[in-house]
């Protein structure tokens, strides 16, 4: 057998959310889809590094799955593209050792999130940012993205709706946010994120940049540990699964060979 | 009695092109819907510049239309744009003179189509840009747009399936491309198009592109006037009404108000 390491970019305006479903258009279903064509009707199981959620997209996630089929990496690109439908793409196709997996192996990833800061919205990105018509005093959410990394509790920052009973600590190597022309693009990475927790940080950091929240006040929001102290989830519309990346561990293995 | 002129813009991919048609769709249809609830069920028609096709987008679109009701521009816009569909945007508003017709006034339209010029499609505008991966030569096509611009009859670059009876011949003031990272984008500036005209001029270009006509060809091209010469009418998917201008008639009539 031979672990296929995949990073594929989707939009997932039309798909309900990464994990497959029974009688839903997900990411997984459709390369699932198109693998088993591959190998003659034959489930192959793949894992991803995460799953997003419906209207997430990715520009760079990474899955991974086992084949007893031996075809060189270019070929595979081109062979699960063909079978693809236009909205899913595999980017790179990477052969790798049996110790990699595209969750469990992972360092660091990182989530962007676009919002687009003027009064009239754009028809053509309609499902791919965030339209936020307000005036935003970028210094100020500048600030709180410093309160933001580091590493926390993020149970403030995390879903109601999360079932996970694990530590809610995490670290958060990078939170920044930069002006480009009408946009406002948000850049996280950190070794893990809570369910919905880039969405309800940006959510948090726009109250900021609106002068409804203060940046000193978000080292006693994460000290409050309480979910539902924040807004709604802001729309999946903006956000973006942006780069995953590895321990180094499978390569040093190989550079013995 | 007031006239109203409606700049729009839309994203075509989900309508079955500009004009009303029965069972689809259709960005007239969304707007008299839009219209008549303004109007307590009154069917107000509107008229366009000129109508789009299938998948074909605008930046913007201009249209008119006649109303018993007195409303100020600025609430015209929000009014219409409540009740729209979020693919379809009242840009600007205006009140005209009744000589003004979106169609019949137009001085000049503008059209551009974008080409994503790589290896890798893009997901996020598969629907907004033609994928071609071939390698392109600029220059050469730089020079066929000039062999375009002009007075000409132009039934070599129009749709067989097309029924209009008159006359094939318009001018061109201005046909450029221009490459901006993976873009390559066309802009065309006329007094009028043949149906599907600019899709068969791009098509003929891009043949340019990769060789397999020369420039130099593009005038014997236009004295054959003969349909089905070219290539297939290309991808809806990247061309865009862009501007439509106006003869200022009716600014001068109320110059002396």
């Amino acid at each position: 057998m031979e672990r296929i390491k995949c990073t594929i970019t989707y939009d997932g305006s039309g798909f309900a959310g990464f994990q497959v479903q029974p009688d839903h258009r997900t990411v997984q279903g459709s390369l699932e889809k198109a693998l088993a064509k591959i190998h003659k009707g034959e489930t192959i199981r793949i894992q991803a590094s995460g799953r997003t959620d419906t209207g997430v997209h990715a520009v760079g996630q990474v899955i991974h799955f086992d084949t007893p089929l031996t075809i060189p990496e270019r070929n595979w690109k081109q062979a699960v593209n063909t079978l693809l439908p236009d909205d899913v793409r595999v980017l790179y196709v990477e052969k790798v050792d049996a110790a990699f997996h595209a969750r469990y192996s992972v360092k660091q990833k990182e989530y962007h999130y676009i919002v687009l800061n003027r009064e009239d919205p754009d028809v053509f990105r309609r499902n791919y940012v965030l339209h936020f018509p307000k005036c935003l005093d970028i210094e100020a959410i500048q600030a709180a993205c410093k309160h933001l990394e580091g590493t926390h509790d993020f149970t403030t920052f995390s879903s109601a709706k999360s079932s996970v009973k694990g530590s809610k600590i995490r670290t958060l190597f990078h939170a920044s946010c930069r002006k480009k022309e009408d946009d406002i693009e948000f850049v996280f990475r950190g070794s893990g994120f809570l369910y919905n927790m880039v969405r309800i940080m940006v959510s948090a950091l726009l109250d900021v940049g609106v002068g409804k929240r203060r940046p000193e006040e978000i080292p006693a929001l994460l000290a409050a540990k309480e979910r539902g102290q924040l807004g709604k989830t802001i729309s999946p519309n903006g956000l973006y699964l942006w780069e995953v990346s590895y321990h180094e561990q499978e390569k040093e293995k190989h550079s013995g060979d």
